[in-house]
């Protein structure tokens, strides 16, 4: 039988977990579960996701590598958006029996390959067969006390610091999707925008800059992993404050405009989701030392002030607002 | 509409969600992870299950109640076989649209039942649409480093004790899918049989009276959720070892030898699963303060010996022997 056929069925649950074992660290391997260690005096964050086939992902625009790197971002990013550093994931694996080894392997690949970047081990997990293809991921990580970043610390008069752009992930989805769409851009702004979509990265690396600006003082704030909007209206909504936003300040990714035009593009960062970016409330001064710090790679899109609900002013036509809701699309008055 | 035929179609993830965040700490809800606090000196345990509708339960034989009593019973029973106290879990639950809001309410129910009894919180999760009900569990504890409990330290000499008894869920498991089988036995027999397949309990309990008994001593083991036979076999494999079965020490439940004969009865024992009892690999002094300890509620069944393979005594002629296997049933010679 050609290997790269064998499927679940073939060689069964536990011939899968020999499989994908390899791509756990030896010593946490065989017993009923993983032994960890926190590091003294840090708090222990944890949060779950669990990806469907048909739902979350599809094969028509996704290769099982880049499912499981996806998987593995969107976790991270969480950790990320909480201020802490990975410890490490299981990974609870639901497979039907006509599911490749090779499309097992290649997600693990997926999977290892972005975890590896931010050195953080899969602790082990658990497979079963079942009707549909999903991955439950859990990921722990550690964060001193003081440090955590909470969705409900904002402050009126804190300034709203977006790291990188919004709206390339969408952009990247539809491009895969409709290709003949990408012809304004360039070879280059479409891969750009593609890689964006199928390997985010979680920015864990802001951590560093951040606590080196923040010293003493408090952050709140979460990622954009449900877009841009979806975070301000949920920060405004946990802080019990509003937010006012310049939409002409939001960085948006090279070709976006030019491939949907800027009210579309516009949309797509405030409501695409995906882009996986931290959205930071903090004081101004700090806020523009921490843009300084990341050499431009993030933006102030606006301020945290008294009052809820969060108010754009247009990027067109500064005068007129509208409100960034928890629904998708725009809500004018 | 009736509350009670409503849907997850009707109400949405985020309907869902609000309604199950009633059975989670209010302190730890709303934000991108929890926010957990290991106790200094301890490592973190962590374990993950997945269970499939159709796969691992059915509404034939499981209320959703049961369901998730015994998901979390599961993932106790695996903190237990580490020596780990449970700190809390994540519950990644995928949804059909036609899923009623009373059953997902009456599996958190559930759920919150066997937590609670172990002083457990449930730590968020994620809930999802998919074409198939599951249910992904991650579950955390924390175990002084000296006392982990790992399969690979069953020494020669050692003495191996059960708690518990072995067989009753799997005759539970009969008697929900054939009652009539029932006949023989007493109501109470039957109801106490069908109890041990519906609310198996995870043997916490167990700890503070091995930790007494052991002082420094080292312990090996596992739980028997896969059958006393894996567990020993497991158990063997993993330590290099041998083990000697006397097959007429096993306790067996009331009235199962009497519902199936002494050979089915021991062919359940040893291979039906899912007891969640603990399989403990000891010196045998200690083994029998252990189960003097333990008020009789457990039972030096045999020994642990130089070479491999677990070789059984068997119960109605103790000069016959057989091989306890990785497999579902006995090979003879």
């Amino acid at each position: 039988m050609n290997y790269s056929a064998q499927t679940v069925k073939d060689i069964g649950e536990q011939g899968v977990l020999k499989r994908v074992q390899r791509f756990c660290p030896a010593n946490i391997v065989g017993d009923d579960g993983a032994i960890i260690e926190v590091d003294s005096g840090q708090s222990l964050v944890v949060t779950t996701d669990v990806l469907v086939e048909g739902v979350h992902f599809s094969d028509r625009t996704t290769s099982p590598e880049d499912v499981g790197w996806r998987a593995a971002a969107a976790n991270l990013s969480d950790l990320a958006a909480m201020g802490a550093s990975p410890v490490g994931i299981t990974v609870g694996l639901s497979l039907p029996g006509d599911v490749t080894i090779e499309w097992i392997e290649d997600l693990y690949r997926g999977l290892s390959n972005c975890l590896n970047a931010h050195d953080t081990p899969i602790l082990g997990g658990d497979i079963c067969r079942s009707p549909t293809l999903s991955l439950a991921i859990t990921a722990l990580g550690q964060v001193l006390p003081h440090r955590t970043i909470l969705r409900s610390a904002a402050r009126p008069g804190d300034a709203i610091v977006v790291t990188g752009t919004h709206g390339g992930s969408r952009a990247g989805l539809e491009l895969l999707l409709n290709p003949e769409i990408g012809q304004n851009l360039s070879p280059s702004q479409q891969k750009a925008l593609i890689q964006t979509h199928q390997r985010p990265q979680p920015r864990l690396d802001v951590l560093p800059s951040l606590w080196r600006v923040l010293g003493e003082f408090p952050v709140a704030g979460m990622d954009s992993s449900d877009g841009l909007g979806d975070a301000i209206a949920q920060i405004c909504r946990a802080s019990g404050v509003g937010a006012e936003i310049e939409e002409s300040a939001i960085p948006l990714p090279d070709g976006l405009e030019r491939l949907v035009g800027s009210q579309k593009a516009l949309e797509w960062a405030l409501y695409g989701g995906e882009d996986f970016e931290l959205v930071l409330c903090l004081k101004e001064d700090l806020a523009v030392m921490l843009v300084e710090e990341l050499g431009g790679n993030a933006a102030i899109i606006g301020r945290i002030i008294a009052g809820s609900g969060a108010i754009a002013n247009e990027r067109n036509d500064p005068n007129s607002k509208r409100v960034i809701s928890l629904e998708q699309g725009f809500q004018h008055f």
